[in-house]
């Protein structure tokens, strides 16, 4: 996740609002943590020459430095992405519209990255069941020892897939208002708006009856908890 | 947005599970008006022969059967985009976590559009100006007459792509958890918990003082509303 040496400027550094950028392992681990969908992009030749981007929506569990992704079995779109081919994974949270007195200065306070790397299939049913058990605890910690791990007909419908990740860049904006000086005199309100993202009242499946919510559950809705 | 005649699989068709596919255009625009931030993903040629994938998180506004994107107008990526290459577009909306009792059955209520098309350069100063009050609008509904138009020299420092979209899918799960129905013995609970995402309490700009709140913003806060 270092910037590749002898390469003035490599694909992942920002070259846009540059003070908006973040190398460090720290920050963009805490961001991929916080997040629940990837969007994985890479290409396909769909005729000699032809180049066609495809992004697909992803769940996601990182483990260290990768990406831990799944799907079924049959597809094709996953099969290419896991022989190894470049791939670029974006990962974005917004935090709050930011209201300007110009339409110009108008923004959103986010959190994202973009990572470059390589996929590679999982085959090891152990390193499978593993993987599937981390992508059940990253959707909700504690979850894995509340539900049954997967059985081997289950690993074999599932494709997993490990994206490593080569280098990343983490983008961020926060605070206030940005507006220009002379602006500050017109009659337009200006502020920020937060963005809250959290759990509503879980509804049990019918079968449930009247079993109290397991403790995974209630840990999502604690007075303070946000997704 | 149909599928294009004479191809048996068009690039957009969904190829796994079928059922949660839509290719209906009122399923599609409903889907993008809800949604906030675009992953635009396509391909860069970094090196002859070397084809690099490129993920990146903007803004969007809807026109018709078009987004409308922009940047900075120092932005190389947006240089190469608005080339017309072959762009594919993710936008993703996650309404529920759906828990199972098994791993495997572990899942996701979202709804999700990927849309292939090409995006241009748009240079009249008219229809950039335009395009950038649907921004502040697709942010937040009423905002652009509560807040300056941008002027020429903004205009100017502006980089507006109109992203036409030649065909996409929309895929949506919702409804409760499937579990087989071996697994209904266990003693694990199951059942939906839905993500809602709201705005919280807006924070005025310092220079502000006491002014009230503007209508759009009060339109946010109104019970019921979300984003």
């Amino acid at each position: 996740m270092e910037p590749r040496p002898g390469t003035r400027k490599p694909r992942h550094h920002v070259q846009r609002v540059k003070q908006r950028a973040h190398y460090e392992r720290e920050a963009i681990h805490a961001i991929l943590d916080a997040g629940m969908i990837a969007h994985v992009g890479f290409c396909v030749e769909t005729q000699p020459g032809a180049i066609q981007p495809v992004v697909i929506p992803m769940l996601y569990a990182r483990d260290g430095d990768a990406l831990l992704l799944h799907g079924s079995i049959a597809s094709r779109l996953l099969n290419r992405l896991g022989e190894g081919v470049p791939a670029c994974v974006g990962v974005t949270l917004t935090d709050a519209l930011v209201l300007a007195r110009s339409h110009f200065n108008h923004s959103v306070n986010y959190r994202s990255v973009v990572a470059f790397g390589r996929a590679v299939l999982v085959d090891d049913p152990a390193q499978k069941a593993a993987a599937l058990e981390r992508l059940v605890e990253a959707l909700i910690p504690g979850r894995a020892a509340e539900s049954r791990a997967a059985d081997r007909n289950e690993l074999a419908a599932t494709k997993l897939l490990r994206f490593e990740i080569e280098d990343a860049s983490a983008k961020v904006r926060d605070g206030g208002v940005k507006d220009d000086a002379a602006d500050l005199a017109l009659p337009h309100w200006a502020g920020v708006v937060p963005i809250e993202t959290r759990y509503a009242a879980p509804q049990p499946d019918a079968s449930m009856g009247d079993a109290g919510l397991p403790a995974s559950v209630r840990a999502l809705l604690a007075p303070g908890a946000r997704r």
